[in-house]
């Protein structure tokens, strides 16, 4: 059950999407919940505000590229893998392998 | 010989291509541009200002993502595919096989 409101797979537009990439943090939170797994709102090494990343999140989650789950006070968060893969196919893939790790080298 | 300042190929950054690439007016000129033959500044049959377009036009040529050659009175761009390919693989295929033409259809 999503307490958030997500868009369908099928609503999920390419310039939309390409805009929630198009941030050196966003694409490392992309980056990190590529393994698959769900990560918390909160990931450990990212020297970034609250409610800056709070907003990132919410710029990430409208655009459809990832799905939000309350559990108790957490939210957990994950990659909406395969509707976007199905939707723009070699997309992520393609950002993925350039999306090397820029944060948490500093 | 370019007048205009273009980003070296090895200083093209993934974060700044997607954020140039995220916007329905610059995705329709990419489009435009993917054949691989120059193109007027001024295209036809888009609706927007050109004020507008010369700003999208700037966001995609310091991105790295076009090139602008001046010849006489005119504007000439094109797409820098093959840097672009090299540093970003299979990234714009992938856009380019999503990026229909959403604005010539209104």
């Amino acid at each position: 059950m999503r307490a958030l409101n997500h868009p369908r797979a099928e609503d999920l537009d390419l310039a939309t999407v390409l805009h929630a990439l198009g941030d050196p943090v966003r694409l490392e939170l992309l980056r990190r919940m590529a393994a698959g797994d769900e990560i918390s709102c909160s990931p450990e090494g990212l020297i970034v505000a609250r409610s800056t990343l709070s907003n990132h999140w919410r710029i990430l989650r409208e655009a459809g590229i990832t799905a939000t789950r309350i559990s108790g006070k957490t939210r957990l968060i994950s990659l909406r893998r395969a509707e976007l893969d199905a939707r723009f196919p070699g997309l992520l893939n393609a950002v993925l392998g350039e999306a090397t790790s820029i944060l948490t080298e500093l």
